[in-house]
């Protein structure tokens, strides 16, 4: 009777393999050695501003930041779509957008505003925020996604990744970031998550597959770093960075009339933050520090391999 | 047998009073003395860009730029729109727009986007221009014009007169002009028309009635003039200037980043033209040859009492 004893230990061969697999981390899926650190440097926001596109792409052609995502409903999109079609390797994804956040500039909806009546205000722009209480509704914000990304396609921009602006998306319940998630898998596109948040937000973890790409970890500056220790919080993040892979979530910009115009309700995220963050990321010592600390940069079109090596 | 004689007399006074109406000029009906040389210094394109709206809120401020209008569309049309709340006396019209000439920096329309499909290309912007072959329905342009008019009272804008971006809607037939014309009388609210353009388009003299307002002549630089004779034409055209009212149509802007990106596709209507408008339209010279040629300011809001007056 050996027929059972074959299926049994083919089965639990089986069963070994899969939970070696689960264990196995995105860096090991590529091939890295133990131990590795890997970071994406991974600039937000294309497409808001001019100001933001001409810093980034600055920084991309410098080689120290490596990923970004485009704001497809943004004024300055054809700009940053255009040079994407030119330089068809540079990593960008789509930093999908449903919040018009600021007060003297604005945008709306790719989609025809009456087929997405509950994310735009009284005056057919994205919402400024998302009160509590405002009712968003899934199936909007499906056709929505959809047609940011279709119209990116049209543009000629072939993304690498998909994120959501604000993290709306992502900390806004089960429902809508099974959206993203449903739309990803629809486009074959990796969606920016990490284990970090599963704690706060445990409904990420349990919706998603073996097949979508986590990152280990995420580094983003916040409104309690005063501007004077903005070198040390980044450098002190580099020094403590952990083995796997790591996204730095950065706001490059110039401080300069438009941007400040743009962004002077408020100074969080505004134009003197984003030329900090420009100026560290463009920095020589940013550099150093990579090669001193033997930390390698990754792309979103690299991760989404960890999936297809499965 | 005094009755008829009566009829008849009432009635020759009737007809003799409508034929001094209608010879009277803008400046008679608005009490100016007979050669009186009346000039609005006409700002086009606020909105459109922060460097066009802080240029032009300069010279407003400055006093020799004496009225604007507003490109609802675009997406510096909040902060515009906060100027004009903040600022009731100023002179702003609506710049309607059906166009998004730029190639970098673009905008579509105010009404949901599948009520008006003939104004939208294949990406969702207002067409680059209208092409000889373009169709574009009428009945979508009046749902257009409407909503522009509608966000801009929505967001505390109260228009003293309408104009439109590239004059697309007095140059492209009858119709379109029927529609505009229509719009302006629904909403009460004069439409710049000079009698500089019947030669070429003899319907807006026909479709108009005797309660429009007709400026009598218009004067705007064009791309023939090369730079260093910016000031010699402008200086020429106030020398020349006939008596009546003439609206200046200029488009003052800072020639800086945002701007030359912005229309970086070509230097006509672009960043170093709309400095040269602000320059000479904010410079000592001007008042200087307004104040010697005894030429008078008159604003949007002084030219429809005409209207009101007959």
């Amino acid at each position: 009777m050996t027929f059972p004893f074959v299926l049994l230990s083919t089965l639990a061969g089986l069963l070994l393999s899969t939970l070696s697999i689960c264990a196995q981390t995105l860096a090991d899926r590529l091939g890295y050695p133990p131990g590795t650190r890997l970071i994406v440097v991974h600039a937000d926001d294309l497409g808001v501003t001019h100001a933001v596109n001409a810093a980034t792409i600055k920084g991309l052609e410098a080689g120290t930041i490596n990923s970004a995502s485009l704001m497809v409903p943004c004024p300055w999109f054809p700009e940053i779509a255009d040079y994407a079609k030119s330089h068809p390797d540079a990593d960008f994804g789509l930093h999908l957008t449903l919040t018009s956040e600021r007060v003297y500039y604005r945008w709306g909806p790719v989609a025809s505003r009456d087929k997405v009546p509950s994310v735009v205000d009284e005056n057919g722009y994205f919402h400024h925020d998302w009160e509590q209480n405002e009712h968003i509704d899934a199936k909007e914000v499906e056709i929505e996604l959809r047609a940011q990304i279709d119209r990116a396609l049209a543009m000629g921009v072939h993304p690498t990744h998909l994120d959501s602006h604000q993290y709306r998306l992502i900390m806004s319940g089960k429902e809508l970031f099974d959206v993203i998630l449903r739309v990803a898998h629809a486009y074959k596109l990796p969606v920016f998550v990490t284990r970090d948040w599963f704690a706060d937000h445990p409904y990420l973890q349990s919706s998603l597959g073996p097949d979508d790409v986590v990152v280990d970890h995420t580094v983003t500056i916040e409104p309690e770093v005063p501007p004077e220790k903005w070198t040390e919080f980044y450098l002190a993040a580099l020094k403590n960075l952990q083995p796997g892979v790591t996204e730095f979530v950065i706001h490059p910009g110039y401080d300069d009339e438009e941007l400040r115009a743009a962004t002077r309700e408020r100074s969080t995220w505004g134009a003197a933050w984003r030329q900090r963050d420009y100026d560290f990321f463009t920095s020589d010592q940013f550099r150093q520090v990579l090669a001193q600390q033997n930390i390698k940069l990754i792309t979103w079109r690299e991760l989404a391999r960890a999936t297809a090596l499965r």
